[in-house]
Order: structure tokens, then C-alpha cells, then sequence
């Protein structure tokens, strides 16, 4: 099983978005946790080191996907 | 089953993100088709018609998923 963790901050790109990827992603072979950042600012930083940019976000093994553009990780650091 | 259009423009971000969806994608649901707008270009004003604005995108029934940034779509009409 392989883990996917859906970044978001609780805006409306943000949730219409998840809803897409809650609904499109393979649960047979992905996990896929789902972080609100504005509620769990302590994992800003881990998202940012992680190549989090913007959100919403999904993060893979080893790629990002930003999805259409909520806000940028700098304006969810700052809000 | 529901039709997933991934279209691409055969850009390196382009062919990174089309792994990840072919790869996350849940096939059990999702009958996934990919276009290359480069290879297909009268396919570009239909894809603008639905929402695509950049590539690669991935357009579901009622909701596109622009999925990092390749080119504009006026990128690819003038390419």
C-alpha cells in the first residue's frame, strides 16, 4: 500500500478538489490521508520540505501534484 | 463507468503527471483517455470548451483538475 497525503487549507478550490481526488484515487493501492494545514500548522514545514508550494496538493512517493491553485503555502504560513 | 480525459501536450511535466494519474487513478471506476493536444489539435478548442485553461489537466464530468503547470493553453494553440 502506498501512501498519498492530500494537503488543503480549507478553501472552496481546496475542497472541490478533494472531493475530485477522494472519488478518482485507487484505494486498493493508495492510503491517502488528508492534512488540513490551517488546522495542523505544526506539519507547515514538513509539507513545505516535502515540495508543498501551494494548495491543494497531493503528495506521492516521489512527485508533488498541485491542483488548480487554493493559495500558496506562504499565504497559509502567514494567515 | 465514469470517462477521466488527461490532456497533455507531451511537455515533461506533462508526461510526470500523466504517470502519477495513470497511476492513482481508480480504473475499477474511471475509464481513463489521454490526449495529446500537440498530436491532436483539433481536440483544442473542444478541450477549452470544457475548462482546460493549461496542461496537463484532467477533465472529469463536471470538474477539471489543472495538476501543475506545463503550458497555457494558448501555449498550444500557438505552438
Amino acid at each position: 500500500m502506498k501512501k498519498a497525503v492530500f494537503y488543503h487549507a480549507g478553501c472552496p478550490v481546496c475542497v472541490s478538489a478533494e472531493s475530485d481526488i477522494v472519488n478518482i484515487i485507487d484505494r486498493t493501492k493508495f492510503d491517502l490521508e488528508v492534512v488540513h494545514l490551517g488546522e495542523h500548522r505544526e506539519l507547515i514545514s514538513m509539507a513545505e520540505a516535502a515540495g508543498i508550494r501551494s494548495v491543494p496538493a497531493l503528495l506521492l512517493d516521489d512527485n508533488v501534484l498541485h491542483i488548480n491553485f487554493g493559495a500558496s503555502i506562504d499565504d497559509v504560513k502567514n494567515s
